[in-house]
C-alpha cells in the first residue's frame, strides 16, 4: 500500500516527491518490459476487479453515501456508482487493451543514408504520467490501463467524492501488477483527498512528463495555467454540421439529427448547424420537425426565424456555447465560404462536418477546416477512438502540438531516432 | 514595411498584437497555397538575397561597426558578419528547401472502418511560429524559409545586435513573397530592439502556435519560463558515446575522436567518454595519444587517473558540463549497464552512442537510452538535420513531445483527422 499523509504525518509535498521518484524508477523498469508481460498484467488487474466486486460495491457505497448527505447531484452520483455492468465494462476494458498491439518498440522509416548509416525512428513510452480526473471511479482502470500497455508509469489523481471506490480499484490493480512480476509503482493513486496535492503534482516536472486532465472546463484551465509539465487536454467542443446547397438532403437530414441527439453530454456532439442559404427554406422545417419529436430547443440567426415560426433567436453568446443538452443554435450561411468563416470564428477546433455530394467543396472543407477531426458526410459523433480504430482513447486533444484529436496508445508514446552504424564517422 | 513602433507611435502591445493578427490572417491563407506557389516564393527569395548583396553587406556593416563599439567579442562578430560565402549559403539553403517535398496536404492511414466510414490522418500546418534567435543573420532566412514551406507563418525575433541586417534580409524576404503572389505577412520580423517586444510574443497564445527558441541557454530557459504558449526547445547537449569492452577497438578509436575533435561549439559533440573497465587499460592510452595531437584536455575518474598519469581529476560538475571547448571528461564504468546508468543521471536525453559488436548489448542500448538520438557504432556528430535526411533542420529538440531530436519541415506540422463517409450516423 502506498503511504497515505494522514497516517505517516508526511508533508504533502515529501509524499508527492516520493511518489515521483518511485514513478520514475517504475517506469524505468517497465521500458524495458516484454509486451507479454504488459498483457498479463492487464488480464490480471481485469481478473482482480472482478474477483473483487463486492469489496468495490462496499467501497463505492461509502462514496455514494457520502455524496448523498453532502447533495451531490444526481447526475454526479450516477457517474460515481459503481455496479455489475461498470465493473464488467472495465475488466473488458482491460481485456480490449491487453488485445492491442504494443506501440512500444516499433521501429520505422529505416534507410540508408549516403554517409552508410541507418536512420530510424523507435516509438518508446512518453516515461511518467500524471491523470488528473473528476468523479467516474471507472476511468481510474482505464487510465492505467492505456498508460501501462504504453509503457508508462502513472499517477493518478481522482476526485475526492471517489476516493474509497479508486483506492479500492488501485488496490485491485497492485494485486495484477505484483501477479504479473511488474512494480507496482507502475500505477500509484494519490492517496489523499488534500487539494495541495494536485498543484504539487502540477510542479514535479522531473519526476512526470506529462499531465492529462479529465473533466470539466475549470479543472482543464486550472490544469493548463498551473502546470510547468507540458498538458494533453481536451478544452471544449463547439463541433459544426454544415449543409450545403448541393447535399444529399436525406443524408443531410440523418446526420444532422445524429450528431445533435445521439447523446447529448458528450463532446462530439453538434451545438450550431449551419446551412446553405440556398437549401435553407427546403431543409429547415424538415429538421425542425425532427428536432420538435425529439425536444431539442432551437435558436435561431435572423434568416432561420424568418423560416422557422416562433423559435428562439439566437444572441452572440449562442456561437460559442457548448451546451452538452438539447439546445441547437442554427445559422444560415451565404456558402461554403462562409460557413468555414463561421467555424473558424466560433469553433472550438474539435470536430466538424460538411454534408455535400459537390468533390470541390468537399475537398477544400477538408483541407481549410482546422479542427482535429473534419469530416465530410458523416456525423460528428464519429470522432472517437473507438470508432477510428484507435481501440480505446485517453481522451481527445483540441491542441495542436503531440496528439490532436483521439488519443489512443500511440498518442501516449514518443520517438526518438535510432542510428545504426558500421564505424562511421562525420568527414 | 512593417509599421516600426519608434516611427509610428505605437505602443509595444499594439505594435506586437498587429503583427500577431497580420501573422494569423496569413497563416489561413498559407494553408489554401498550393506547394509550387510557395516554392516560387523561396527561389524569389533565393534571388533576391543575391540581387541585394550589396545592400545586405552595407547593413551588416552598421552591425558590425556597432558591435565594434560595443566590444562584441570576436566570436560573435564573427557569427554576425555576412559575406559572399554567407549570402550565397542561405541562398543555396532557400533553394534546398524548395526542392524538398511538401509535408502539408499528406493522407495517411487512411482506411474504411466497421462503420463504413474512412479515417485518416492529414498533415497540416501548425499555424503561426514564433522564432527568437541570436546574433546569426541567416538564421533569419533559414526559419523563414522552412517555416514557409511547412505553411505556416512566422514571426521572427533575431538579436538587437543584428538588427540592420535582419531587416535587410527580411526586405529580401518581401520581396520574393511579393513576386510569388503570396502574402508579405507570412513572414515578419519584428522590427524593434525593444526587449519587450519579446515578452509580448511569448504572452500571444491567441495569434501565436508555438514558439522556437534559438540560442544560449539563457534565452532557452527564459523562453521557456516565461511563455504560455508551448515551445519546442533545444536545452542543451551532454552528449556520450560508452566504448563496450566487445567493441571494435579501431571503430571505437575513430567514433571517439571523431565525436569530440570534428567540431567542438556543437551540440551533438561528445563531452563525456565511457569506457569499460575491461577495455579501459588498454584503449585509454592510445584515445590519451590521439586527444593530445589535437590538444584536447582530459578529466578523469579515479580509474582513468589511474591508468592515464598526469591528466587532471573530473570533479562531480565535469559529469553534467556541456563544454563546447577540447576538454572531455572520461569514466570507466563496470559494463553496459553502469555506462546506461551513468547516462540516465547525467545525460541531456540528446545524442547517446555505443560502441560494441556485442548484439544483445546494442539492442539493449538503443531500447533503454532516453534520448533523441540513439547510436551504435556511429559518431554522435551524426545527429543532425542533413545526415538524417531531413533536408533541414530548425533545431534539435530535446523535448519528449511532438518533435524529438532533428526538427525539420514535418516537425512544423501537425495532423488532424480525417473522415470521409457516404451519410454514416452513429448507431
Amino acid at each position: 500500500m502506498n503511504a497515505i499523509p494522514e497516517n505517516t504525518g508526511l508533508s504533502i509535498p515529501d509524499y508527492m516527491a516520493g511518489l515521483g521518484r518511485a514513478a520514475r524508477r517504475a517506469s524505468q523498469q517497465l521500458n524495458q518490459v516484454d509486451s507479454g508481460r504488459k498483457n498479463d498484467a492487464l488480464l490480471a488487474i481485469a481478473d482482480a476487479l472482478e474477483a473483487n466486486y463486492d469489496a468495490l460495491l462496499s467501497e463505492n457505497e461509502k462514496d455514494l453515501q457520502a455524496g448523498r448527505s453532502n447533495n451531490l447531484e444526481a447526475a454526479l452520483l450516477d457517474r460515481l456508482t459503481l455496479n455489475a455492468d461498470r465493473v464488467a465494462g472495465m475488466a473488458e476494458g482491460l481485456r480490449q487493451i491487453a488485445a492491442l498491439p504494443d506501440p512500444v518498440g516499433e521501429i520505422t522509416d529505416l534507410c540508408y543514408r549516403p554517409s552508410g548509416i541507418q536512420v530510424g525512428r523507435m516509438r518508446i513510452p512518453l516515461g511518467v504520467i500524471g491523470i488528473i480526473y473528476e468523479s467516474r471511479p471507472n476511468v481510474t482502470a482505464d487510465a492505467a490501463g492505456l498508460c501501462l500497455k504504453a509503457g508508462n508509469a502513472s499517477i493518478l489523481r481522482g476526485g475526492s467524492e471517489a476516493i474509497h471506490s479508486n483506492k479500492a480499484i488501485a488496490n485491485c490493480i497492485r494485486l495484477g501488477l505484483a501477479r504479473a512480476g511488474l512494480p507496482e509503482q507502475a500505477v500509484q493513486l494519490i492517496e489523499t483527498v488534500e487539494r495541495s496535492a494536485v498543484g504539487e503534482l502540477l510542479r514535479m516536472k522531473d519526476s512526470v512528463d506529462i499531465i492529462i486532465p479529465r473533466g470539466g472546463k475549470g479543472l482543464i484551465e486550472r490544469v493548463s495555467r498551473e502546470s510547468l509539465i507540458p498538458v494533453i487536454k481536451h478544452l471544449h467542443g463547439v463541433c459544426h454540421v454544415y449543409i450545403d446547397d448541393q447535399a444529399d438532403m436525406e443524408k443531410a437530414l440523418a446526420i444532422a439529427v445524429n450528431a445533435k441527439t445521439h447523446r447529448y453530454g458528450v463532446c462530439n456532439a453538434m451545438e450550431t448547424l449551419l446551412v446553405a442559404e440556398a437549401a435553407a427554406a427546403d431543409i429547415l422545417p424538415a429538421l425542425k420537425a425532427k428536432y420538435d419529436e425529439k425536444g431539442v430547443e432551437l435558436r435561431g440567426c435572423q434568416k432561420t426565424c424568418s423560416i422557422l415560426d416562433g423559435i428562439k433567436p439566437a444572441v452572440e453568446q449562442d456561437w460559442s456555447e457548448e451546451y452538452l443538452a438539447p439546445i441547437l443554435s442554427l445559422r444560415v450561411v451565404a456558402d461554403v465560404d462562409e460557413a468555414m468563416q463561421h467555424i473558424a470564428i466560433y469553433g472550438s477546433a474539435h470536430t466538424d462536418a460538411i454534408v455535400t455530394e459537390d468533390y470541390s467543396r468537399a475537398r477544400r472543407f477538408l483541407r481549410e477546416v482546422d479542427s482535429s477531426s473534419v469530416m465530410v458526410n458523416a456525423s460528428t459523433r464519429f470522432a472517437d477512438g473507438f470508432e477510428y480504430g484507435l481501440g480505446a482513447e485517453i481522451g481527445i486533444s483540441t491542441d495542436k502540438l503531440h496528439a490532436r484529436g483521439p488519443v489512443g496508445l500511440e498518442g501516449l508514446t514518443t520517438q526518438k531516432y535510432i542510428v545504426l552504424g558500421d564505424g562511421q564517422i562525420r568527414v
